[in-house]
């Protein structure tokens, strides 16, 4: 597709690129209002912003005047924008109404005009997000302006992580998972995917069979898929995973990855003589146990037990992750390893990807620091137990249908149907009423039934989290025979 | 090596966490000084800060005072910290002196006390240092504030990056460097090295051949043996690689990276007729080419040449980066491929990594849509200059001993040596005399006599970079015959 070199362009009075697709036949109008209200939603035109009259805007970007009329027309009817008359069209403060239809997701350009799209759902019980990172005391911005005016390294840092941090993790790590190690047994990562990759390309070779949970993280299946490795599943029940089956295997598997704070999607702990039993597994087999410890800030029954690798820090590599106690966006996690695994996994890292970006590193070790990480860890474990809470009692009226179980810790949990409710068809109907939740068979190794959905609720407000559960309640209700 | 818990613990009063090693044998003084030097050269205690007394830092950190007593004396020495009577101990405003010896890098402990150091060098003109990221107009500082108030996302954002960013990357692309593309043909990522591997991971197979430059960057060697891949070394003359002898091999390697506008190290720019001989190879052994742009805003002889991708988006994969523009400690670029290969890149980065940190993303795409990034390429442009004219002319006592390579763009030159003069005993001399200078056999495959020297200057002060380049001009002229 030609398209001729743009000229030196006036500057634009939008203070986000816009770029428009004039040969794929999608709608120019349509274009503009997807990609303003992604700026919206986004933040990145903050509310309060004055966006360029219709006929500037037009202008900066070759439209004619009546594209940008109607995209305003409609984004203000959504309420991402407002008018205001004489003084021009703004970006309104966000409503509940328009925030619940949430950041869309992106979507191809057909190829032809799009036809009138399925009613997108207005809650996402989806695993994986959040709560605000901006909050009543702010320590999340106040430490990115600390960052912001500390002179920046002008070279290539370490790969295993800036020095002071991996200091302070390792203080936490003391203070808060029983877990004693070294600066230099940590290596910052962008998180539990690369840290599981790290590990994955040092110690296995493509043929090695890697035990995972099962149900388990989608995540891992994956891994194992690109490193050419055999995957070796393990059931869960109420304890954990089933060592016991682990170790019947007639041929040990390398490496065994585990959630054993909550367990990853069906919420249960492993118990202390399980912890026992997969350790001796691993000496006796000289293999490698991976511990998850995704979200194990977040219990509400008590303190969690302390980590695996508290046991042994011969056999466990512990993962661990701010994507829960901030926001997955940020993309920072760390590992912690025994020997000499530590050297050879950064030495690896400096090979093929570098360090971990330093303004984040230093803004994740100033909220450490300064105790802003603690304080929030504290908020929102009362938030994610309230929200936990509002999902329980909201299940009442089907607790002849549905099981909950992971409810004691973390940001989501698995309601398990009883038996001759199809999950797949409640899943769908749930779609329908404007509720998203993901079926439990996706979480699966092999083909199975849907007998549970998985609900994650730490992305939503107490309020909406409740009118969310009752539609979702509805569709379960339905299928009561 | 058994510790045990800490206990609960009083608020320390030092704002930096220091972590010292009991057991190692390395005296505590040296550590704590070396804790603190680096806390203040990387800015983590900024200029100003008050320090606890000796008598608190000796009670937090459980060691003796006449320890924190003898780290304060020794850092006032030093220049990083200035007591005033009767008011305490505060971090320096560092003076040239003290910043000359740049941040430590970092010393492994040894086992037993450490013997007398060899002196540290004054001036590392090493490769891959940029200059300040905070300067008169702090575009910088001024973006990542935005990022600090701007509402972070609480979920997953997708792999190939953020849309808009990807758009402005595209816009900059078009308007820099002749290269037009669509967004969804970026890929953004964590660095030209991610980058690669993950072109790496994408395409090749164990055992395919990678030709690479020779002299050639080392990460690029380091990334094909991790990868099990062989690697084809292209000798490089004063038009660039020499396709001649890539076309030449009896089996067409099934990818070539290059770096055509500045030839790393050597500096040489690729010419036209080279470039469209290296497009004709690739083209008929379907074979790929990777266009390491690393440098290109920076060069002082006029435009640079449109880039390889401008000439053929089929078979070129061109790799662009932020790490000199800004500084390599950001970590962040991006890629752009032809047909189906962004999206295979971004599923196997979802995989394997995830998307680039946003707060990155934002502020990268604020200093592109604010024109600060074309504003600190002009002003950084003129100071690289400066610094190059600065280095050409201390150069000019020792003009029959030395010719200068890769003057005319980039960072960094390489100074050939006459015969007879050996380049690792120059190197050698110059450490002695406090200027660090990498040898141009490290940038070779195989074993080469030291034929030439490479200087990075974008690292120092015009000042700084004079009185650097007198003594390595000392150490060269101390070899005359």
């Amino acid at each position: 597709m030609e398209r001729p070199l743009p000229g030196p362009r006036a500057k634009p009075h939008l203070a986000v690129p816009v770029a428009l697709d004039r040969d794929g036949g999608r709608p120019l109008v349509a274009q503009l209002v997807e990609a303003l209200r992604e700026a919206v939603l986004s933040g990145l035109l903050p509310a309060g912003e004055r966006l360029p009259s219709t006929r500037t805007l037009a202008q900066d970007l070759a439209v004619s005047r009546t594209v940008t009329a109607e995209a305003y027309t409609r984004l203000e009817a959504e309420g991402l924008l407002a008018s205001r008359s004489g003084s021009g069209t703004y970006v309104a403060r966000l409503n509940r109404a328009a925030r619940r239809t949430g950041t869309a997701p992106a979507v191809p350009a057909p190829a032809a005009p799009a036809p009138a799209q399925a009613p997108r759902p207005a809650f996402a019980l989806r695993t994986g997000e959040t709560g605000p990172v901006h909050e009543g005391s702010d320590g999340w911005a106040r430490a990115w302006r600390a960052t912001a005016r500390t002179a920046a390294p002008t070279r290539y840092q370490e790969a295993a992580g800036l020095p002071d941090l991996r200091a302070a993790i390792a203080d936490h790590l003391a203070r808060t998972r029983g877990l004693v190690c070294a600066p230099d047994d940590i290596v910052v990562t962008s998180g539990t995917t690369q840290s599981m990759d790290l590990v994955l390309r040092t110690l296995l070779r493509a043929g090695d069979t890697v035990g995972c949970e099962d149900p388990g993280h989608p995540v891992v299946r994956s891994l194992i898929r690109v490193h050419g490795l055999e995957a070796a599943p393990v059931p869960v029940d109420d304890d954990g995973a089933r060592v016991d089956v682990l170790a019947g295997r007639a041929r040990a598997p390398r490496l065994m990855h585990v959630t054993p704070s909550h367990q990853f999607p069906l919420g249960v702990r492993m118990g202390v003589g399980r912890r026992l039993d997969l350790v001796m597994w691993a000496r006796e087999h000289r293999s490698w146990i991976v511990e998850d410890d995704y979200d194990s800030e977040y219990r509400y029954n008590g303190p969690p037990l302390p980590s695996l690798a508290g046991l042994d820090r011969e056999r466990v590599i512990y993962l661990g992750t701010l994507s829960k106690v901030l926001t997955p966006a940020l993309r920072c996690g760390y590992l912690v390893a025994p020997g000499g695994l530590p050297r050879r996994i950064a030495e690896l890292k400096d090979i093929v990807d570098g360090p971990l970006s330093w303004p984040v590193q230093h803004t994740v070790l100033r909220m450490l620091t300064t105790g802003a990480l603690e304080r929030r860890v504290r908020r929102t474990r009362l938030h994610y137990a309230r929200a936990r809470t509002v999902l329980r009692e909201a299940l009442e009226p089907v607790a002849d249908l549905v099981t909950p179980t992971g409810l004691e810790a973390g940001l989501h949990a698995v309601l398990l149907l009883a038996d001759g409710i199809d999950g797949a068809r409640v899943a769908r109907r749930a779609a329908e009423l404007g509720v998203e939740v993901a079926p439990l068979s996706a979480f699966r190794h092999g083909p199975s039934p849907t007998e549970g959905l998985v609900v994650g609720y730490g992305g939503l407000t107490p309020d909406d989290l409740a009118e969310a559960a009752a539609l979702l309640v509805r569709a379960i209700a339905e299928h009561r025979s």
